[in-house]
């Protein structure tokens, strides 16, 4: 592949066409989808180079895997981001299944993933200003990895953004701007400020790049179990970046000549934000225009409209795996579930993935899975509290002293 | 020294009378102190395995260590507990800051190396019920550990606990004993229960094995700075058990030959809540009996009576330390400046050391100042919230879409 002395291209999941760094901005300029734009690499030529990079790493970190990454070391934040934890878990049924603690990530979250590689690229372009549409772990991690660089953070967020996220993201010195609506109305804000004053937008499914980041929890997980890939893996679904970058890390490995083979991806969805499981369920595409209201208690999967849902639907349906949907119930039960099976505390929308794996069903004597846990259960305490489900386990004694 | 088969003694801080581990329980059984019995190793002998013990272990986590600890490693919990990243701050005045952040721990705090080590001890002696009194982090850390091994975990809470904190030790499964009073009432609850059921007590103070656990933090320090000790190290003090650890750490790095000095070690207290600065100043020891009423935002260094006093004022005398005092409005201003020069978030009770740094004044220009995080600031978001200060930070623009 003549890459034009680019480490790497951009192909549009829609029509294919293919780009090299400097002639697309955000979207393909035939399709103007959001999240269609795909990195693609040189991958029979990196293949010797990634397991040299994997060996000559001094820290297990995301930025062991840099030579499948649009970024060099030069750039990246000081914060010590990847290189969660995969910790077998003690379960009940057959099979094997892994937890891959992310909440362990600087911020709490995932996203700091992403956010990493998106300050490393704002300050490799010189860029001043980054912003990004968000209520929750998007915008905590980019606040989080901004501190410190130099680089100004903006937030759009909800005015119906919850008073304890906010406080993450203001700690860290980001600027919040409140948008009156909902998320539809920041992301909007957002794109439309950063095309005026040209500040870098970091916001999920407009900037491809963000995959980047996300899939080296994949690498991670390969590696972790000596190169070998689960059966399957559940991850859960709110716009879809996640799930579409655990399918991207886990091809990329195929395409190297890594691994042979790929895990079902099951991507998981609140009862009440289904969108991407009734699309996958229907088979007509990703493209249906139309938002589903969205309730749940986990916030950090409830979306009206998915932004990467091409990437999303790709990653289940190309790995043969399936979307399964959990009601809140089973969310919060999860949360304990998990936290007293093998001590990881997860918010709402990380303990979906568990709730998944057990709504799924049993799997096969011979099977192995990994659930995904992405964001820390400190992030939402007052949902937990609020759900209920501490009240039905084993009430607190009292003791008179 | 002869000890008679066993690793490790115990020796009585007060009256210097040296026991194997089987003829005490968790008093020496003469001067029946709080916090007085410390675990004495052969440190000639060995000196030369801690560093192959470190060379030869595959992660960066407290294990590595485990030849100056009193457990082997058949026995440890499961959770990747320790290893966590030492960041150069960008810092303003004279000298070098450096931040060790213990936050990252699998539930949020220091105190997890303490209760990974109570856990282990307790499957090591087939224990089936493990205890502590406390409202925070040592509870959490307990219930996080215990969560999986088989072992029942069970928390003394005063009735003021806030709801939050309870939330994350109930998430992990410990049962909750709500004790009516303050600290020292659920102390004393839990000592008559333990006591009377045969449990295993962690309370802080009482439990002297609990230094083991936290002294590897300085081992890892060390190790992080190649093997050189900084001049100054910053640890906020509450009950006083992790300024005691930090510097039994640095000593027995001097007692094997790894090292050459020691660092000074400044323990830093809230004005509202200054046993240990007062104890210092009057310069009459540790003994003295009366509580002291104490009145802080910093829940995690809100202590009438430290337990570890003995330990605590050994730390800062025998380095050469200092203790400092700082009020709430600088602890919650030392949070902001933390988040925003290096993304490190923390608890107020943690961010207390920072706020020591800023208080005591400019470090010599050829200094290094190690600053010690003890907790997440996701643990208390409440807390920050109420302190008004990111009110009184620039004001959130609002937007009309």
């Amino acid at each position: 592949m003549n890459l034009g002395g680019s480490s790497f291209a951009l192909r549009c999941l829609h029509c294919d066409a293919i780009y090299l760094p400097d002639q697309v901005s955000y979207y393909c300029p035939s399709c103007e989808l959001d999240g269609a734009l795909d990195l693609v690499y040189d991958y029979a030529e990196l293949s010797r180079g990634f397991v040299q990079g994997v060996q000559s790493s001094d820290y297990f970190d995301m930025w062991r895997y840099t030579s499948v990454l649009p970024t060099s070391l030069e750039f990246t934040p000081h914060l010590h981001t990847g290189g969660s934890p995969l910790y077998k878990l003690k379960h009940s049924g057959p099979g094997r299944v892994f937890i891959k603690d992310d909440s362990r990530n600087p911020s709490g979250s995932l996203k700091d993933r992403a956010s990493a590689l998106a300050v490393a690229l704002a300050a490799e372009m010189g860029v001043k200003t980054i912003a990004a549409a968000s209520t929750g772990n998007a915008a905590a991690a980019l606040a989080c990895m901004s501190a410190g660089s130099g680089i100004r953070c903006v937030i759009f967020a909800p005015t119906s953004a919850a008073r304890e996220k906010l406080a993450q993201i203001r700690a860290y010195g980001a600027e919040v701007v409140e948008v009156e609506g909902g998320y539809d109305e920041a992301f909007a804000a957002c794109h439309a400020a950063c095309k005026e004053h040209g500040w870098y937008n970091r916001s999920t499914g407009i900037n491809s790049y963000m995959s980047e980041g996300k899939k080296t929890v994949a690498f991670e997980i390969c590696e972790q179990m000596q190169w070998r890939v689960p059966d399957r893996i559940f991850v859960p679904v709110g716009n879809g970046c996640i799930v579409g970058a655990v399918y991207k890390g886990f091809h990329e490995l195929m395409l190297m000549g890594i691994t042979e083979r790929m895990p079902k991806i099951m991507g998981v969805q609140a009862s009440g934000s289904d969108f991407m499981y009734r699309a996958w369920k229907a088979g007509d595409g990703p493209h249906a225009p139309q938002a589903l209201p969205s309730a749940t208690s986990a916030s950090s999967i409830s979306v009206a409209l998915p932004r990467d849902r091409i990437k999303a639907l790709r990653a289940v349906e190309a790995s043969g795996g399936e979307y399964v949907v959990v009601n809140d119930a089973q969310i919060f039960q999860a949360i304990l579930d998990l936290a007293r099976s093998g001590g990881v505390f997860a918010e709402p929308g990380a303990a979906a993935a568990y709730a998944g794996l057990r709504q799924w069903g049993a799997l096969q004597p011979d099977e192995t899975a990994v659930v995904l846990v992405t964001g820390s259960g400190l992030k939402d305490i007052g949902g937990l509290l609020g759900s209920g489900v501490l009240d039905a386990a084993k009430s607190p004694l009292r003791q008179h002293a």
